[in-house]
């Protein structure tokens, strides 16, 4: 027998996060007065985007995101294999700036440990390299915090946790917010390598602790042989040279880059335009989200936590398609036409019937 | 009867922490690779100074820093208060900066959470924005991860870490790192405003979990009425502003800015120049050094792990010492010259009888 789960119930909130930030984020935009604009200042990118920026000056624009890798690192110690959450990290903030159409050129990573362990550190250190090189980045600084105490971990001695920062540039004028998305816009889904950094609370809870679970050293239920750990831990798809490739070919409008992470596809509401988006050719979800969902996750929660396939969200004018599905396969992903912009708000899923205003989560179609 | 208490039985291993990050520490510097100088690469300024700097343009170096505020965290759920946390994140950080003569102009923030706690985040805004306020910055953006799994705190559901990147713009060519410090310049020591973020897990241990000790509602021993909790809890001081003025008065000459942090004077070590420091007028150590030396830490101990009262030291050619002094008590904090630099190399503390090389801890005099 199958049991439910929902997201709320894996121990994250996800539904009280905006009343839970209203005062946080009070004085964090307070604070942009500051820095008013000439002065280094803020360029009106509301820190609800995918990434702030500064103009710098009136040519050169930096763009700032900050992410972490949660939940995934207990799942790294369990498998005590820890060279690919700093893919995680390094990803999770560089498929953030690219959506406004930087270019990363800086990681700065703050790292958390239980106790100094040499080796761990060292296979941390190859993960951020590897997701550095990825996207075209230079690991400027960090911060090593020894802090035990604060500190809860799925193997002794191996707590941490992992967070960072990353710069981008950007010409002020070419701040891509979405805004320009019309009716009619084709969008492309390019495909994640699986569930990436969002969910792994509600994943292990399904896939390793519930009554029944394959456990991680099964093979995936539907894959191609892989273990659950292997799908866990399979780090999170860098789409940065891919995008710049196709911002800069002039062939093509981009209209919206969305980052498909914790929230899924409503993370497209936050696209600037007015339009909504109907996304009625979906991928079939790969076998890590059909075991999510045989392992009991309702419909709705899978949609309001993963990626379901799409990693990125790429949204071009008419004509474009050919061009964002050609960039993603010579990169080595899949990519398809996932659905179009809308005049009417929304994000909308028929294939499995569901809506979302962006905010709240998805409710029935 | 006092116990004695070292840092590293405190938890916190400072002399292991070299050999343990040389690992991570290569893929660090190897990912520098991928920003070559020209590409808005680095400046070969290493990881291990108080902030790396990236050049946008000839005319634009972008400064970067990484810290978090440690197990001071664990203080402030003790005492249930959180609106003095932002501040020793955001000192944590701009300090660092302003060390090669940056300019603060943006902070990123990291809050992991157990639970959405709304008043307890407004508490941590309110302290960023405070910290924002005295370095003239922005808060760009940050990231809010609910990791309760993750996480251990000192009170039930108010378990957190805080963590930051400050950014900071300074001309390429007058990054300082202290490369033109010359023996016979002097050491302005600017007062700290108590033990600021270092140190914390050790000075929980002596004053408020020992046997005997004081514990957290009662006065600090020796103190001005101030309560064990508040000494604890005082925000870091941010010497910005004042550093940016002395920077930019031209009748004096800046050699070298070191915040003194975890390690202490040894954080002068990090001056590029060959010299060494004579520190032998340095002022008597506050009462809550004072209360920790009689509560058992060994002087060492105490001169590896606090800022003993000196949170910047300023190094300025002979004849600015009096304008460094200035500065400082125009912002409405002490100031005294505190030794100079040497021709020979090392970190010597006369007074009590201790030097250091800058590795390895202090040693005997």
């Amino acid at each position: 027998m199958t049991q439910s789960h929902t997201y709320a119930a894996a121990g994250v909130d996800v539904a009280g996060e905006g009343a839970a930030l209203a005062g946080l984020l009070g004085w964090v935009r307070k604070s942009h007065a500051f820095r008013p604009k000439g002065t280094m200042g803020h360029l009106g990118v509301d820190v609800g985007y995918f990434a702030s920026v500064l103009e710098l000056t009136p040519e050169l624009g930096l763009a700032v995101a900050a992410d972490g890798v949660g939940t995934k690192i207990l799942v790294a110690q369990l498998c005590d294999r820890y060279d690919t959450v700093g893919i995680d990290l390094v990803a999770m903030n560089v498929n953030d700036l690219v959506c406004i159409g930087a270019e990363p050129i800086s990681i700065l990573d703050y790292i958390a440990v239980e106790g100094l362990d040499p080796d761990m550190l060292e296979q941390i250190g190859r993960g951020l390299y590897a997701g550095a090189e990825q996207s075209g980045a230079a690991i400027s600084g960090g911060e090593l915090a020894q802090i035990g105490a604060m500190l809860r971990g799925a193997r002794p001695g191996k707590a941490f946790d992992l967070a960072a920062v990353a710069l981008g540039t950007i010409h002020p004028d070419k701040v891509n917010l979405g805004a320009a998305v019309e009716p009619g816009d084709v969008v492309v889904g390019w495909a994640s390598s699986g569930i990436h950094s969002n969910g792994l609370s509600l994943a292990r809870r399904v896939l390793i602790d519930a009554e029944g679970a394959p456990g991680l050293d099964a093979p995936l239920p539907g894959g191609a042989g892989e273990t659950v750990a292997d799908a866990l831990l399979e780090p999170t798809r860098i789409y940065v040279k891919a995008a710049l490739e196709l911002l800069r070919d002039e062939s093509v409008e981009v209209t919206a880059l969305a980052h498909i992470t914790g929230g899924g596809f409503q993370n497209m509401a936050r696209i600037a335009s007015s339009c909504g988006y109907l996304l009625d050719t979906l991928p079939t979800p790969p076998a890590i989200f059909q075991a999510l969902a045989a392992g009991g996750v309702p419909t709705k929660d899978l949609y309001e936590a993963y990626n379901m396939g799409v990693g990125m969200a790429v949204t071009v004018r008419p004509g474009g398609e050919e061009r964002a599905l050609e960039v993603a396969r010579s990169h080595g992903w899949e990519a398809s036409v996932i659905g179009r912009a809308t005049a009417e708000a929304g994000i909308k899923l028929p294939g499995v019937g569901l809506q979302s205003s962006g905010e709240g989560g998805f409710k029935p179609l």
